[in-house]
């Protein structure tokens, strides 16, 4: 028996969705919704819900919405949630710093930008935009306390921050306690199929299964997909600690930020954010290691991917262009960075194998020699192709290796 | 200056609404408000709250209605609310075996039932009766979660019953959570100037303030009531434990519980049902402990009054003399009672004194000596007019000591 709409079997589609994802929650009854949808040619809902008071979608997102893509060209439909009703509930007490109030024209001029950037990724036409309003509004407050009658106090306090708050005495307002029941309740109107979310929405995302039962819907699978660092590598990319890149980002900013990550960082950006098979990742790193590929290249190649994606093929290469004009301008000003004391050898020579590795500008010696072989040292502008340099005493010299590092000196 | 619908000075009306109440809080905002209506000619709005889901009022809820009566009396209207909103509230878990979900006809029904009670003691024309559906039907979900902006979680969990079940472990559900903040939100709607409950409704009552000031109202008064102890004298009135008096009782019944209670719970009706003054039943509990009246009778007087009061003047009389002829009746059945012998002095007589003394008929001799100057001694009917009494050997006697005590004897 063939399904008309999925081309993969529910076995394969699983192999599929599984990568990369940190957990699938039960992943028993993913494979069971798989194959009922295979048997019926009826393709799963996949909710995806959206803060409508940041629109700016950034990097972060992707990670998951590259996965909801997956879902899409398995055959499946995903459900873009902008959650509007909370958005426009207000804080009369002015005691939220975080809650922005926002108007039904801003939710509206918002939902427009988040289309926008999710069809650079999403297709539209196995893509339906909800908004919760359309149900949360017709709930009367009988209808709520009915909803309520479904959890109790305790189960809510068990999520980890309001745990941590309760236990250190700090205010939870009751509001904020009614959000995991409406984000659950979503789920129930939707009749969603799986629910994606980062590790920090886990509690809420099993709200949502906990509300289906209670109204004897089967329950939604949970994706936990893994979260990315912002550019510090430390925080969680997000518009609260400024760490982001965002989608709507022009071209050079996308560019000059992702050229701003660690070496490490850019190795977890590799894997949660290219189109690289795992394989082609592991190939590149190796190089790497090898010192056959600097990594400041690997970066250059990592930004020129994301940027295409985002502005278009060749956007990439014309950043790169750019920014390494850019750079090499840079040598102009660093004709103000202050001059070292170099020593020299009793010949009156500078050996620069040790010279490179005490300047941290090469790992050890032998990464240093390639250096010199790759023609990557230049001083004042000539390409040095001997490790040792034989200086006029008291002159002023410009080391340069490779883009990054300079290096003023004299003996 | 003088106020046209009150007759009463504030400092007045204070002293009188201060009678028998267990606090006022606080008791200045009480006599602030008691000035400014003074002064403006406009009655204070006084809250009592009903469920409806119980529409028999007891003796219990009495001590609160003659309470609001009194500030009726003094010029202020009484806002009697039912609450209909959350006796309408199923619960589709069917887990709570307390709540009884009322249609609204039986609402409207038992609403009804309770306006032919509370007109018993209330004037109704200083009496609203409102319906807390009126305004709760018309809120919805983001009003609400405006409303829950207000309190938070902890301030909640501190209510007595919820924190010994949240430490206990025991489920607390979230749409009984939500109650006080409801039962707080009636005093905003309704803009309650005075709420009265008893000692275990402080909380709620506190609510209610705590709302009004986040809605920038006028924080309202707690009058707190002490509560009636039921026929045990040991529980609360409540239908829940079955030793209530209800105003439905019948004539029959309502003496007849009366009379059932102790000695001691006498007094304590007395003091919280009785329209008699303080220093009229410190009187008469003087006359008791002189032995001057019998307990007994003083139970039967306040037995009258109090189905006077609910049926009608004359009523009490009525039960009173029924309640003796169903009580003399009973000597026939006393023909079953076992016989004792009875010792006689030298000259063959009994010393009816002393015997009425060791049976317990009477308190001392001079007791006994009284009982029988008012002739409430007879042997075999016959009044008895000596101190000593002359039997034949061998027969049977019945001697009577008022209308309770009876003693078959023989020498």
């Amino acid at each position: 028996m063939h399904s008309k709409i999925f081309k993969a079997t529910p076995q394969e589609q699983l192999k599929e969705i599984k990568r990369g994802v940190v957990e699938i929650l039960p992943e028993s009854d993913l494979l069971n919704k798989l194959e009922n949808s295979y048997n019926s040619d009826k393709p799963l809902i996949i909710k995806f819900g959206a803060d409508p008071s940041r629109p700016d979608i950034h990097l972060g997102h992707t990670v998951t919405i590259q996965k909801l893509k997956v879902f899409q060209d398995l055959g499946h439909e995903v459900h873009f949630l902008i959650g509007d009703f909370t958005a426009q509930i207000g804080d009369p007490t002015g005691r939220s710093k975080t809650r922005v109030q926002l108007s039904p024209e801003e939710v509206t001029e918002n939902a427009k930008t988040y289309q926008e950037q999710i069809f650079k990724i999403l297709d539209p036409k196995k893509t339906k935009i909800r908004f919760n309003s359309h149900w949360l509004n017709q709930i009367n407050l009988r209808e709520f306390l009915q909803i309520l009658m479904t959890t109790t106090v305790s189960q809510l306090i068990t999520r980890e921050d309001f745990a941590a708050r309760f236990s250190a005495e700090q205010p939870i307002y009751l509001h904020e306690f009614m959000y995991p029941i409406l984000q659950g309740y979503d789920s129930v109107a939707m009749k969603a199929d799986v629910e994606f979310g980062g590790t920090d929405q886990k509690f809420n995302l099993l709200m949502g299964r906990h509300l289906q039962k209670c109204f004897q819907q089967p329950e939604q699978v949970l994706i936990i997909m893994p979260i990315l660092e912002g550019l510090d590598g430390v925080q969680k990319m997000s518009k609260s600690y400024d760490n982001y890149i965002a989608l709507t980002d022009s071209p050079k900013d996308m560019f000059g930020k992702l050229m701003s990550i660690s070496d490490d960082l850019m190795w977890r950006y590799y894997d949660l954010l290219s189109a690289l098979s795992t394989d082609e990742i592991k190939e590149l790193l190796g190089k790497v290691q090898q010192n056959v590929v600097h990594p400041f290249a690997a970066k250059k190649q990592l930004a020129v991917e994301i940027v295409d994606r985002y502005h278009g093929s060749g956007a990439g290469a014309r950043e790169h262009q750019q920014f390494d004009e850019l750079f090499s301008k840079r040598v102009v000003d660093t004709a103000k960075i202050p001059v070292t004391d170099v020593s020299v050898d009793p010949s009156g020579q500078i050996n620069l194998v040790t010279l490179l590795v005490e300047k941290g500008f090469a790992k050890s010696r032998t990464n240093a020699r390639s250096l010199i072989q790759q023609k990557a040292i230049k001083i004042d502008g000539v390409v040095v192709s001997q490790e040792t340099f034989h200086p006029e005493i008291g002159k002023e010299y410009l080391l340069r290796a490779g883009k990054l590092h300079f290096l003023k000196f004299k003996v």
